[in-house]
């Protein structure tokens, strides 16, 4: 039999053992096993709040150490990408220390609970640049092989003139009111509601798919129920009530419409209250050649219209993005044997891991997070001024 | 062999022989054939703007008279009801006449062209009320039987307090950039473009289902195509281009969000350039105990869920609204056998037939119309003033 | 005003005022409007048991004359077709008195309860055509738009080779084990179950779209539920029961497979025990180029996968077969605006009408409604046989 | 920081690198993760045919040692299980070898190329049993949560009374007539074509469902493309074609009905020809109180009617199968956050894990791979003889 030896490894030290930590953890896993990389990542340290929950997370995961401070991962010789997984809160923080520590950033989204916060990361990361160091905001559903298929057919020209940006997140989770008030329902620790949380997601889909961005906005937000029950522990979803109850500081659901600097108009809609969508992240694109479709409720399948079609053959098909010839699909199974939530994680870190081997920025950047940070805030001022018109600068989020 | 005798007739006088004109009439046709009616509609007359395409149509429809100009129609002793199917900028002119000759008035969406217009024809319908004389605008899709059972369940509580309307209208139609200039492009003929012509339809529609009237819009819209190509020959919707261009003056889509009196946030969008979406009306609601979803494309079908199933066996089902039980649906085929589009205009002429016979104003009434029409006022309004938010009175209509 | 006047009649003869009865003078009231005919059919009289049920079908649907004995149709000289809606033990014995009268005849399907009274019938049929008398049986589903366009994407070789033909027809009406023992249920009357009633349908429409015909089955039938409570009055499908029981004497289910005469493996599944399958009349087809896939449950979609197309854009695409240049959609509405389950019978009537007045052979003739015969008698002899193989000469149809 | 330390191993060896080798790999790595074991899972060596290849799994896999002699892991002290992704005729060989042994084993399905060899399996299963050493067969869709909770609801007694099975298993990679001769289309290598690669699947997931077995079938086999051209380099899916043409040896698609000992009529197509179908491993069953239909296409849901909920509330239900009470599901992620294919090997491990820990019979047994073999071997013989019935005992596999 054969030793077998290593290739050269790339450390990560993860900060957070919550939801997003264990899928991070996963991604890290598979990566190199699933693809071709010059690097192969090993999460070899992690931190979390809580000494005795970090060492099982560890010991669960094969980390070799674990710590209550994630300050530690910035004195570790082996730890060379500082993966975020915490509340938006403490992402400008950890971020910027990181970064000056040398490090290379992982940083779970919304980039920032605050405009302010994302202008600082971003100036952070761009001196980091200039030394080396990465920085990439995890906005995962670019890593979706139906959606960057979809980015394909748009850059190709399949579509032509977008004309319709429609997109919808919409979960239910928070329908029943004695739902308890978990973090994600605090400002202080979420930054807001549904907006940050669902919202967030799909201003950067429909920017990574259509390459328009807004130049204005118009929304409304609305928190339909109030006050809710204390957890009796929080975690990230599930929850048990717990004595007392609570306000609810965040929005329940964000609705908004806009104008895109390519001249399409744009729907958005982020809520927690529509009773029996789980996980329903939508996108339909309709442009003067073609459109397209998606629900992440079937994640593998793209629907495209391709209008210059004989109308008697036309119609949206329903594409199973499982080919090879697919983004990031030929490193996985057959075709027809879809990919699951997790797999998108996957390939995320690829791209991360791979610009790091590359000394290249990673798509997506600290400054396309900040990006959608802007029409973040955008979208807070409308709503706060009865869906008043507030514009956006494209380009600001270029500088 | 038994002669066969007839019951009680109310005559009807047809204005217009397009594409409406024919649904109606074929309406009329099937309604007492598959409804019990104590009177027995017919279409007695037609009057059309072009005299030979009038006596075709006549001839065609088995109709004993026909007349290039409506005011005939006004005259004939023969006919109770006068159904208008014409563009919106005669709507006004033939209702008040109508009424004002004692004729019941059928009259299609949108009510009419402006706010004004509207006001005048409901102030002329409740004073022909005062005579027994009935008005009805033709909202049809309140008269598809998966919307009308959608609003059963609203009304019996099963959805529970409802937090969202999510409503979609999208076509494809004049996706081309050389689709000839028709009159639904003309603002002086349609009043406005998708807004009223779609637009109009899904505003009722949720106002139907759950109950809730707009207390504020805030709205875009945009004409993406602003020259086109003048029509050899103008129909409704097929056409063929001719010499010279002209401009379009109306809006190739518009979207807008509001806030209902029951508190709920809705998102509305109505647009010609959805490419490969043919006619795409649909309507979901999400609310505290359950949820209803509904496309036009497969119209038998309503999507429910109960919220307040168990979660292991909770999911959005397909309800085949073919059941005897299920509105109108029992008038026709056995269970599974669905209906198509012109079916909901049997059922809007049974209801009109029956307020009339039941001296008893019907479903939608020009008042339901005219609510509409305030919102179509305020979307303009929004829009022209880059997507101000304009606050609506619900009581207005009720006055 | 103009008097509008009449063209040529075409007297139609209905016999059978239940539900195909209903359906069949719908079609006729409505063809004359949607399509344009040589001829104008109009059903001038009608036959059925019951006097009085007949006096008041006939008043409902404006019929002259109404007969509660067939025969006094063939003697009426303003009958030129006679229309059979009956139970399939009186198609022979109407359907030759008719044609040896010199009606033209359209018979419901099954042809007949046996495969000798279809063979006769079928003799009849030649003879009369000498004399210019024509017949067709009535397999509805040949005139659904989407299964017409499915044909029409076979015949012109956008499937390539058949290797597969999978059809199913699932109803779920008779699960109750109290439902009543209908005419349905009685061999006598309805000569088999699941299998004449749903398989004749599927069994016609696979040799329709592909062309390829059965050259031999093996076939399984089951009764599952053997007795039944009596009807306190027989209806077709809906029915209450009365006191005492009876025994179901026909097949629930029926399911075989066979291959075809162009080299294709074939599955066929008839039932009325599918719990929650209404009408979902099924039909896929794959072949080397492409496949098609329908379900009636959404009649006006066809589903079409393009093989030839690249893998990075394949997949199976809704048609809404609606458009202009689809089959029979071109006489009826916009596209997007979908038919229901009585339009095909229009279109039937239509077909009927114009091979009248074209003095040609309809389609489907009553040899095409022997072809199913056989095969029907093939799985019954199969069945009986403990699904032992029953060749087919597909040539003997054709004899 | 505290150094982490690792609970018991369960040493695997791995005989197979190819797409199945992977996914097993895959799955071993994630059980611990994320279940809950007493045992932890490690593939600490591999075995394949080609050094280079092996050694390169190994090292991309992080498994300790590779061989080119599977013979070596049974001599490997730290192998405790004998995982067997290798094609069929192999299966038989190194699994009695492994349990003679003294090693569990995993053995992919189907159990194995014929009847006598699973029955041999079986033998030496039964023997290693009493000593303590467990074997699997992996039936992994067994493990796909839908499936699995379809299962449930049948157990629990909502679908009643079972009156229909309805199994496909369709693909579409061969359909091009060029697509080379690999391993999977040899009968000395495969056993058998789709048969044995699907069938087997959908033979084991009805039974696995429905807790029926079939007491006989009727069947047809075919190849429709009887010669291809000799692979370069053979693969399981993927190949190119090199020089020479040979013959193909096994089926390319195979349809059965059959009876169940539970009532049920039950139909079965497996092919390779079903072009636009990549995956389409699909199961419905119909009983008397509900209906369950299941498309591996969309993984996560399962289609549920309740067929005693009043109908006109009544319908499929699309039950997201990812809430934390579904099987498997609480495993993962938050609800509306599918699974991948590779979950459900994950899960099978799982099992197998559990089951040895446990010291009792992992589900599926080889019993049940046996089970599966005999309705192989019978639908092989009925293709044989013309469809001929050929009756199975469903006491055998108990014995």
């Amino acid at each position: 039999m054969t030793q077998v030896s290593e290739s050269d490894v790339l450390g990560v030290g993860l900060v957070g053992t919550s939801f997003m930590g264990r899928v991070h953890t996963q991604a890290w896993t598979l990566a190199p096993r699933a693809f071709d990389l010059a690097l192969t990542p090993r999460v070899v340290a992690v931190a979390g709040q809580n000494p005795e929950r970090t060492a099982a997370f560890a010991a669960r995961h094969d980390i070799a150490r674990a710590s209550s401070d994630w300050r530690d991962l910035l004195d570790d010789p082996h730890v060379d990408v500082i993966d975020i997984c915490v509340p938006g809160d403490l992402h400008a923080g950890i971020a910027e220390a990181a970064l000056a520590a040398g490090k290379h950033v992982l940083c779970e989204k919304p980039l920032s609970n605050s405009l302010a916060e994302a202008e600082s990361m971003v100036a952070a990361a761009r001196s980091a640049r200039e030394h080396g160091i990465q920085s990439m905001v995890g906005y995962s559903y670019r890593f979706v092989p139906a959606l960057a298929h979809a980015r394909e057919l748009v850059r190709t020209g399949r579509l032509g003139k977008i004309r319709h940006v429609r997109a919808q997140y919409l979960q239910d989770w928070i329908v029943a009111e004695d739902f308890p008030l978990v973090w994600r329902l605090d400002r202080e620790r979420a930054g807001s509601g549904a907006l940050g949380d669902l919202g967030a997601h799909i201003v950067d889909a429909a920017t990574f798919v259509t390459g328009h961005r807004l130049i204005g906005v118009s929304a409304l937000t609305e928190t339909f129920v109030t006050e809710r029950p204390l957890p009796a522990e929080s975690g990230a979803l599930a929850a048990t009530a717990g004595t007392g109850r609570g306000p609810v500081t965040v929005d329940d659901a964000a609705v908004f419409i806009g104008r895109t600097d390519g001249g399409a108009l744009a729907t958005f809609e982020a809520t927690r209250f529509a009773s029996g969508r789980k996980n329903a992240m939508r996108l339909e694109v309709n442009g003067s050649l073609g459109s397209i479709s998606f629900d992440f409720e079937n994640p593998n399948e793209l629907w495209f219209h391709d209008h210059t079609v004989d109308e008697s053959e036309a119609g949206f098909r329903r594409i199973h993005v499982t080919e090879p010839s697919h983004p990031f699909a030929g490193a996985w199974w057959p075709a027809g044997h879809g990919l699951g939530y997790d797999h998108a994680f996957v390939h995320e870190v690829v791209e991360f891991t791979r610009a790091i081997a590359d000394r290249r920025t990673p798509d997506p950047s600290f400054e396309d997070g900040l990006a959608v940070q802007r029409v973040l805030d955008a979208v807070e001022r409308s709503a706060a001024g009865q869906a008043r018109w507030v514009p956006l600068d494209p380009r600001e989020s270029d500088l």
